[in-house]
Order: C-alpha cells, then sequence, then structure tokens
C-alpha cells in the first residue's frame, strides 16, 4: 500500500473553523454571504444545520440569528442591523477584528491611517468603515506616494498579504514621515499551508492538491507542488483520481486549499488507500 | 578672475551653529566636551568669549555657567549638575533632544525601544540615557536579532546614520513583531552636504574642500568630489592652498566639512580670489 503524508499545515485556516463552528452551533441561523467558497461545504451546512446564505442584509429580520463571517462587516451594516434586532453572531476572524480596532484606536488619536489591501474585497471594506475621512486603502507603493499625508501615520495590512509587499510600503514611510505605527496584521495561514505543500512535494513522488479548480489559492498550491514533483494532481473530490497516476509510486504527499474541509480530504485519503500501486 | 560657487549645503549644520551662538551668548562659560571637532574654532571660543572646555563634570563648580553641547548629556549627569546648583545651558541639539524625549515617552508607555546607534558616541550614551532596562541600543540586524523583544516595540535612529541602514531594522522588526513604532531621527544635514558637493563637482573644473586633514566626514566629502572632478583638493586652510592647482581654470567649486566654521571657509574664498589662473 502507498504511504501517505499529510502535509503539516493544509486546508481550512483557523479562522475559517472557528465560523463554522460557530454556524454549526446556531441551527436555523443564516450566514451574510458565504461562509466559505466551497459550495460542498454550504450544501452540507444547509443540509445538516439548516444555516442558509444571504447576500442581502435588508433580507434579515429581527429577531432572527445571522452570523457575520470570518471577513467581518461593514460598521455601518452592524448599526443596522443591530438596531433592526437581529440576533448577530460574530464569527469575524480575530486576525480581522484586530485590524478594525487599531484602525479605529487610530483614527480617534489623530493619526492618518493606511490600510494596504484591496479596496473591493469585503474584509477591506469592514475595516475601513472602521476609520475616519483620513483612512486610506493602497494597493501599493504608486498610490501610497499619491496620498498627502501627516507626519503620525499608521499602517495596517489586509490579512493575506505578502511581508515583502507590506515591507515596502513601511519602507516609503519612514522615509517620508517623521513617526509611523506599524501593525503587522498579515496572517500566515496561507504562507503556511505553502511552505508545508512546498516541503512534502520534496519527499513525495506523488502530490494530491484537493481543492476548488477555479481557486487562486489552490493552483497557487498545485504550481508550488509541480516545482518539486512532477507527478502533483489537482482534483476536488475523490471521484477526480485516476487510478493511473499511483501506478509504481511509494509516498503520496496530499495539501488543500484553504476552502477545502477535513471531510472532503479524509474522503480523499480513504480512496487513495486502497488504490493498487 | 575665476568663478567661485559655493555648495548649497556646506559645512556646520543647524544645530552646530545654534550651539556656538549660545556659547557666544556666555561669556566665561564652560562647555561639556568640545562644542566642536575644530581647534581653530575652540581656540577663537576661548579668545573672543572667554569660553572653555572641560570633560570632567565633577570639576565644574556650582554656579558656573556650564553649556551642554549638541551631543546633549546623560540624564543623571545633568541631575547631578543641577544639584550641584551649575547653571545649564541646553545647547543639545533639537534633532538630539526629539530621540531623548521619545525614548522617554515609549519607556514609560511600555514598548521595549530599540536605539541605532553606536552605544559609545555621546549623543546616543545621552538618548539611552532617558530609557530604562528595556532600551537597547544596536548598530545593525545582528545585532537586533538577538535581541528578545515584547511585541510592542519602538525605535528611533542615532541623527547620523543612514537612511537605508535604518530601514533594515525596521524591515526585521516588522516581519517579527506585532506592533513596531517608528521615529525616523534621522538628521538630514550630512546627506545634504554630500548631495550638494556632488552637484557642485559636476560642474566645476576644481573643488576645494575645506576641513580636518583626520575628519572622516571631511574626507568622504573629497571622496565624492573626486568621483566628480579629478581636480579635488583637501585643505584644513587657507594657506593649504598652491596657486599651480588653479592654472587655466574656470570654476572653482567651495565645500567644507561639518566641524568647519564660516570664517574658514571665507577666509579660503578670499585667497581663491587673488590667485592668478
Amino acid at each position: 500500500m502507498i504511504e501517505i503524508r499529510i502535509a503539516k499545515s493544509l486546508g481550512f485556516c483557523f479562522g475559517v473553523k472557528r465560523a463554522i463552528g460557530i454556524a454549526q452551533e446556531h441551527k436555523g441561523s443564516v450566514t451574510i454571504g458565504p461562509l466559505i467558497h466551497n459550495n460542498a461545504e454550504i450544501r452540507r451546512l444547509k443540509a445538516d444545520y439548516d444555516v442558509d446564505v444571504t447576500d442581502e442584509i435588508e433580507e434579515i429580520a429581527g429577531g432572527q440569528d445571522a452570523v457575520i463571517r470570518t471577513h467581518g462587516i461593514e460598521k455601518d451594516n452592524k448599526i443596522y442591523l443591530q438596531n433592526k434586532g437581529v440576533n448577530l453572531i460574530d464569527a469575524t476572524c480575530p486576525f480581522v477584528t484586530k485590524p478594525q480596532n487599531i484602525v479605529e484606536q487610530m483614527s480617534t488619536e489623530g493619526y492618518d491611517v493606511v490600510i494596504f489591501g484591496d479596496s473591493k474585497h469585503p474584509e477591506i471594506k469592514g475595516v475601513l468603515s472602521y476609520g475616519n475621512e483620513r483612512t486610506f486603502v493602497v494597493n501599493g507603493v504608486e498610490e501610497l506616494q499619491k496620498l498627502q499625508l501627516n507626519q503620525k501615520v499608521a499602517i495596517v495590512s489586509q490579512t493575506t498579504r505578502k511581508p515583502d509587499d507590506f515591507s515596502k510600503l513601511v519602507d516609503y514611510l519612514i522615509r517620508n514621515y517623521k513617526e509611523v505605527r506599524v501593525f503587522n496584521t498579515i496572517c500566515n495561514a496561507t504562507f503556511e499551508n505553502q511552505d508545508a505543500a512546498r516541503d512534502l512535494a520534496k519527499e513525495a513522488d506523488i502530490m494530491i492538491v484537493i481543492g476548488g479548480k477555479h481557486s487562486s489559492n489552490t493552483k497557487q498550491l498545485l504550481s508550488i507542488c509541480l516545482q518539486e514533483c512532477e507527478d502533483s494532481y489537482l482534483v476536488e473530490n475523490e471521484n477526480d483520481l485516476e487510478d493511473a497516476w499511483f501506478k509504481g509510486k511509494q509516498i503520496c504527499g496530499i495539501s488543500a486549499g484553504a476552502s477545502t474541509p477535513d471531510w472532503i480530504i479524509e474522503k480523499n485519503v480513504k480512496k487513495i488507500q486502497l488504490i493498487k500501486t
């Protein structure tokens, strides 16, 4: 039988696992936006826990249980729902609550606040909503250079940004402003999955990466694995596995994208254990 | 007659000019350490204003006027002199007072404080004395890596450090600690003299750099000028000027080290104006 090795870090991050746990504890609740970009998991939550999804906060009735997903929501929307009497259950990732709190505090203390991130991303819309008219979202150094800031500047980052890119913004700020308060709010989860996949691909003679075929983080994992192990394959579920891949292989490594639940990973592992090599 | 062009920035910085003005306003005072590394200037202050120099604070009597030079002094020494009844006149450069105040405030607020600088330099000894047992002096990234800091860190720099080197320390900190408060306390004076000398050397066909032959910043100016103008010369005073250098030259550029007073620069300019080209 082939030896299966699971990457030291794979699949859901801490914040997503926590949010799903919270949703399961609130049967019949509705989540504000999909909890995760994985339809199989959304269907499971509906089937087993009667957890629904809505994209329109206007549709949520007073008294209803509504789960705020890991990205958080905008402050105004939170207040609107609270005033409406919705029973809000906050599953905002603690790594996202932190920049929200920092932006609020720094704005109150009179700092100009820079948020490094994508202004269209729900996480960043939420974080920005805790600032004031002197809070700015930038996507890189060029956008930062256009801002006329006061001499006291604070900066936070979208949780999924690369430390190298964040560092470039900080470097620009410290050369141009007297005081810069840097809050490194980058979460390592994405990089941990990537590092673990790379390490494992070096040992394995076949790598299976489980995740959505259109998920950008899953495709990135596949690309990293292919650099170290030419027999690396992306599967959405166990039905995609082909026996021929495993002929003559000794060690199969397993990684999974950030939107892949453990139960899908387990189904793949069980199927691979049965394949004749 | 040769055309003389003076570098846009040369000689004394703002802080040194200010300190000499303060000393001159206090005839008969004593400075704590030499105000400046230029013996001719020290002799002039003694001859014209009866300003003496001492290196031993124990020798300063109660009631005496004592001038704190641009580097500042250690907090304990200041308190010692105040208790002794010495009339302290503070000529600490405002660009040095600033990191002193920052280190004191950040230490009080519970931050671990990193000072980028040379622990043996009087400026840094002074700045360090405003911290507590969680204040550390480092000379580079290697020393910084050895420290076990709390997650809240503040950093200041010796005024004469290079921004690129400061940036490396900040980069290390933001990748390893949650909150980093960066205070850019670097003073541009040194770089302004260097940039102005470089610009001028490009236009000149002879460059005269006035300063001590053993002064490191003067030698650096000469080296920069030589890159742009091969007829660049270092002189300590007007007696070092040689007529032969100026034969056939049209434009003479003038720069001066950070310890060169204006009156020495002027003596050189007058002498050069009389040289036949």
